[in-house]
C-alpha cells in the first residue's frame, strides 16, 4: 500500500506542472501561441511520427561572428603549427597564424576545405572527440567571454524540451560536422548521438597493432546543407518529421520538405532581429543569411520568431551585451 | 485514490513477469545463460550505452536460397517487364526473364547492380516505400510458401524484446538496403526507421510541379558490409556498441568493433546447423558465409549459436520442413 501512495504523490507535481509554463522564455507573442496550439494537435498523431528537428547554428546556439567549429578548426591550426614549421609560408595557415583571418578566407573555398579537412581528418574518431571535448572545456566566444556550450539560446532549451515532454523524439539537422557537434549534443540539448545528423568526412574502419579504429580521412562525405537537409533526414531517419526549426535559407528545403507532408506540420524560422541581446542579420550576412526563407513564411503561413519581440531571454546567462 | 489502487495493481504483472522466461524459444544452453549473464551485468551500464546492433539477412530472417531483397528484385524485373520490350536481348533481364536465376547472376556483380539500380532506382522514396510494402503483403517464399515477414527467427524476437525491456536501444546494421528494410522492420522487429542502417543509393531532393520530393539515383552512396559496418554504426549512431549479433563473416568487423570497447561487451554470431528446419551452410555458402569469423569468435569466447541445438523453435510458425 505504501508503494501505491507514493505513486498517488506522483501525481501531484505533475498537476502543478500543467500549470506551469513550459516556455517561460518566450514572450506571449504568436510563435508562442502558434506552438502550443500545434502541440496540443499534435497529442492525436501517433507517437513514433512525432519527429522534430533542429537546425543548430543560429537555431539552437549562436553563429557569429563566425561559425564556432570554424573557430574551433582556427585554435587547432594554432595549436597544431608548431609541429608544421612549414606553415609560415603556406597558405591560408601564414594568414591564419598572422592573425589575419580575412585574408585567409578571401583565399575561398579551397582555403576553407584545406582548413577543416588539415583539423578535422587524420586522426581516429576518438582522439577527434577528445580534442573537441577539450576545447570546448577551455575555449571562449570572443565577445562574450562564455564558454560556446553557453552560447544556446534559453527559448530553444525549453522547447525541445516541451516537445519531448510531449512526445516527440528530437533530431539535430545541421551543416555543422556530426562528430563535433555530438560531443556536445546530448548533454547541451539532451540530443543523444544517434539522434545527431550533419556534414560528415569519409571515415576508414582499420587495425592498428591489433586493435580496430576508426579513422577520419581528408574527403568530404557529405554535406548536410540546403538539398542536403531533406537527404540527410531521409538518409538518417527514414521518415519524414513534422515540425522543423531553422534559421537560414540553408535550412528552406528541410523546411519544405517538413511542410509538405500531410496531416498538422510545423515550421519555423528564428529571425536575428536583436543587435543588443544578440546579433542582427538575414539578406546580407555572410553567415547564416535568410533571404528567400522569409518569403516563403510569409507565402505558407510558416511562424517567424522575431527574437527581439518573441523572446524574454536570449542565453541562459542573459544577453550578449549584459556579458560585456 | 482509485487512481493509486489502479497503479499499485500495475505492478502485479512485472512481479509475475519476473518469474516468466524472456526467451521461450531458446534451449537452457550456453548462449542463453551467456545472454541473460550479459543483460544482468548490463544492468550497471548507464542506460544510453546500452546499445545492440543486428545484423538482419541470415541473423534476424531467413537469407536462403537467396536474400530476400534480391527475390523483390527479381519479383520487379518480371514485374516491370511489359514496359520494357528491349530486355527480351538484354542482359542480365534476357536469362532472368526466361528464369534463369544462375545465368543472370553468373555475369558477376556488374549484372546484380545493374539488376540491383534497375528496380531501386528511378522513383521517390515514397515510391520505392509503396512497391515493397504491396510486394511483402503478397509475395511468398519459394520454399516454405510463408509471406517473407514470418522467415523471421522467434529466438531473436525475443532477444530484442528482451534487451529492450532491458533498457537497450535496438539497432539493425545490415548490408541489406536501408529503404527496403524500413518498410518492415518497425512492424516485425519493433526497431523503428531511424535505427535501421544499411546499404544505400544516393538520393536527390528537388521539386515536381511544386512539390518537394526525393528521387532514388542509381548510383551507390554506401555499402553497409564488412568494414562498412562499424562505419555506418560510427556515421548514424556515433557511439560503439556494447552487443552486436551477426551470422557471417560480413559482420565480422562489427563484432571486432564492438567487443573491443572497454568494460562489459557481448558478440554473437548465429551459426546456421539445421538443415532441416532452417539451413545448414558456413565456409562454402556464396550466401552468408561464415568462416573467419568462427576462428575469431573461439579465439575471442564470443558466443556462437548452434541453431540446431541451442533453439527450441525457429521461425514463429515453426520449422521449413512443416511448412512444406
Amino acid at each position: 500500500m505504501r508503494k501505491a501512495l507514493v505513486l498517488a504523490a506522483l501525481f501531484l507535481p505533475s498537476t502543478v506542472q500543467a500549470a506551469t509554463d513550459p516556455l517561460p522564455s518566450w514572450n506571449d507573442t504568436a510563435p508562442k501561441k502558434a506552438i502550443v496550439a500545434f502541440v496540443e494537435k499534435a497529442k492525436a498523431i501517433p507517437a513514433e511520427q512525432r519527429i522534430a528537428t533542429f537546425d543548430n547554428d543560429g537555431t539552437l546556439w549562436a553563429e557569429q561572428p563566425l561559425y564556432f567549429q570554424f573557430l574551433f578548426a582556427l585554435d587547432r591550426v594554432k595549436a597544431m603549427a608548431p609541429s608544421h614549421p612549414e606553415w609560415k609560408d603556406q597558405e591560408p595557415f601564414a594568414s591564419l597564424l598572422k592573425g589575419d583571418v580575412k585574408a585567409a578566407l578571401a583565399q575561398g573555398e579551397k582555403a576553407i576545405l584545406t582548413i577543416v579537412m588539415t583539423t578535422h581528418a587524420g586522426m581516429t574518431v576518438d582522439e577527434f572527440d577528445k580534442t573537441v571535448a577539450d576545447w570546448l572545456a577551455t575555449a571562449r566566444h570572443p565577445v562574450t567571454k562564455r564558454p560556446y556550450t553557453e552560447m544556446v539560446y534559453q527559448p530553444m532549451l525549453e522547447l525541445l524540451a516541451y516537445l519531448r515532454a510531449n512526445g516527440f523524439k528530437t533530431f539535430i539537422v545541421s551543416g555543422g560536422g556530426v562528430e563535433f557537434m555530438r560531443v556536445f549534443a546530448e548533454k547541451v540539448y539532451g540530443v543523444p548521438p544517434e539522434q545527431v545528423i550533419g556534414s560528415s568526412g569519409k571515415l576508414k574502419f582499420e587495425m592498428t597493432a591489433g586493435k580496430p579504429v576508426i579513422v577520419k580521412l581528408p574527403e568530404v562525405d557529405f554535406i548536410d546543407d540546403k538539398e542536403g537537409k531533406p537527404v540527410g533526414i531521409q538518409k538518417s531517419i527514414g521518415r519524414r518529421p513534422i515540425a522543423a526549426f531553422g534559421n537560414s535559407d540553408g535550412d528552406l528545403q528541410m523546411l519544405q520538405w517538413t511542410g509538405a507532408g500531410s496531416g498538422s506540420r510545423f515550421c519555423l524560422f528564428v529571425h536575428h532581429t536583436d543587435a543588443a541581446r544578440e546579433w542582427a542579420y538575414d539578406i546580407k550576412s555572410p553567415i547564416g543569411a535568410l533571404e528567400q526563407g522569409l518569403v516563403e513564411a510569409k507565402a505558407k503561413g510558416w511562424t517567424v520568431v522575431d527574437m527581439k519581440s518573441d523572446w524574454k531571454k536570449i542565453f541562459p546567462f542573459g544577453s550578449k551585451d549584459a556579458a560585456r
